[in-house]
């Protein structure tokens, strides 16, 4: 087990050792030890070897000038210079609170970025200003529309982030597909099958393989099939696509580049990088914050006493399961595979900084 | 069959002989026939009765003052006054817009509202100023967070209308469940079963019968069961409540009152009528809106051109079926079925205006 700070620590001096500025570095650990604590370890530290790679290729920026090209009172267009992504990121839900102190809401698109991370640390960081954070993003293409076999689409999160008063925030933050894609390769690192309604093979039908996207196959958005609704999961995969593509000039779609290096960089292009959209909403400038979180407080009580199913506990309020990660994996440490711990050594020999468990 | 004109005006007519003005009238019947024309006919006529039967039990206001109660350079909350809510949601949509022409986008909440048709009509009214028009709305309490057999919120859909240039626009306009609440209704009529996925008996435990609301019965939220994503799609209908209702100051969740006379007023509430949540954003705040709509017409030509699934056509881009729908209908007129006509007939009688076929 690994202490918070320790890795913490490692990860910031990796990106110092990139050439990432004292800042940027603080930034980008920052949210990769968030996703470690929030138990989405499919965001945190098995990622860092991706970035890693994405450098020694020259594919990523690690001194951007990250820029407003665009704006009007409550919005803002970003280029992220082709930034890593967590630091773009950062800058643009900087802006989009600070839009929002002024205008009431503050709406930014941003490109020329990468992977970011985590998307509900960036909707998380409205609450403290009491608004509420939104986060999009686009992402590989591994997922194929209603009645279609391409893959066209990533499993775009959406994360919204909203302030109560007692009670703790409701922070809603998933891909929308019915699973994310790292689910499917501890299944396959398992040698199990999935249940059917997360993915289909080469023709279209359903599959309970995961490892169908190596031949052919792709993933279904949520709703599974069209009768059980994955046209209304098309429509969200596409709205987050949209957003944060077209609003700022990203690359949409089948188009948004790889964010790791052993794939090759797309031949065609339609906008610069990855796209992301963010938004802020100072709660004041709908009702008094004190009584809207009052109000939220009433929502969230109401939903926990929600009777449970036969066999079920009870309702989970968006954000429990993850704040009580991070309050255990805080007291307790983090847990890092094998295979994951191997690769940061090779990275820190390789960057000549300590690596030690 | 009906002309849309012929049913336009009965419609008028119904509600000037309740008490609306001409302006609201026209409103109100705009988009009751949308609904028709876009073939969601659970939106359509039908509900004309349900209206009636609030109007004679005086349970809604047909001389509302729909005014601003707050507001900031993007946002505004607006009191329905407990209108009809087409009429409130057609000024807050356009205070919304309003709001966009100067600051970029404008988000406005309305409270003391009621059933207000199809979302979509809405979220459409964005696209001649060229902008991203967003409608959500909850609704009465039918559908069980995930865990739980509680009734707590309504089908509460998303309509989000996104401009292109050659293209038709994208339109989705979606409740978050995997079904609406119409189609379990026309499969009890017929004696049919449902597929699996869609409700839960009053344990929490899969059923395939339509009428299972009767008996203590839920629906459950898209993703179906938390194994395929129903979590998310929980997340999703209380993100559309809480915009809705705790925004405005309106009833959130089991509190939003019916929408049906035959049903009494609740013994609890926690706001004022009925929620809604509007948005407009234009797009030129983001980019010149000539490219912006340029790159819609690639992204829509993208998707289209996506490669079907075995034995499927093609992939259905948000926004085809219905204005397909709406030409068709618009020339072949809109079918009544004998239930709708009676009740209409009965209507018109009991005001004294012409209905004939």
């Amino acid at each position: 087990m690994y202490k918070y700070n320790y890795l913490l620590d490692f990860t910031k001096n990796v990106f110092l050792k990139m050439g990432c500025s004292e800042k940027d570095s603080k930034i980008i650990a920052e949210v990769f030890l968030a996703a470690e604590l929030r138990d989405h370890a499919s965001h945190g530290m098995i990622r860092i070897k991706d970035y890693y790679q994405l450098w020694k290729a020259k594919r990523i920026n690690v001194n951007p000038k990250v820029r407003i090209v665009h704006e009007s009172p409550s919005t803002a267009v970003i280029d992220g210079d082709n930034a890593v992504g967590m630091v773009a990121a950062r800058k643009s839900m900087e802006i989009a609170i600070k839009k929002a102190n002024t205008a009431g809401t503050g709406w930014v698109a941003t490109r020329n970025s990468n992977h970011f991370g985590i998307a509900g640390y960036y909707s998380m960081m409205a609450l403290k200003h009491d608004m509420i954070g939104i986060c999009l993003t686009n992402a590989n293409p591994l997922v194929a529309p209603t009645f279609s076999i391409s893959r066209m689409m990533g499993t775009n999160p959406i994360a919204v982030a909203i302030p109560a008063q007692e009670q703790p925030p409701f922070v809603a933050d998933f891909a929308t597909t019915p699973i994310a894609r790292g689910k499917l390769a501890v299944a396959e690192k398992k040698g199990e099958k999935v249940a059917y309604g997360f993915v289909q093979d080469k023709n279209g039908h359903p599959s309970d393989d995961p490892a169908i996207l190596k031949s052919g196959g792709s993933m279904v958005t949520l709703g599974g099939d069209r009768l059980h609704g994955s046209h209304k999961g098309f429509c969200l995969t596409a709205i987050v696509d949209i957003f944060s593509a077209v609003f700022s000039g990203a690359n949409f779609g089948p188009f948004v580049p790889p964010s790791v290096a052993y794939l090759p960089v797309l031949d065609k292009k339609v906008g610069e990088g990855t796209g992301h959209f963010f938004g802020a909403m100072r709660i004041d400038a709908f009702q008094p914050a004190d009584e809207f979180k009052t109000k939220m407080d009433q929502w969230i009580e109401t939903f926990r006493s929600a009777v449970p199913a036969e066999g079920q506990d009870h309702v989970i309020i968006p954000g429990d399961p993850e704040r009580e990660a991070e309050e255990r994996i805080m007291k307790d440490g983090i847990k890092l595979v094998p295979a994951i711990e191997e690769d940061l050594k090779i990275i820190a020999r390789e960057l000549n900084i300590n690596f030690v468990q």
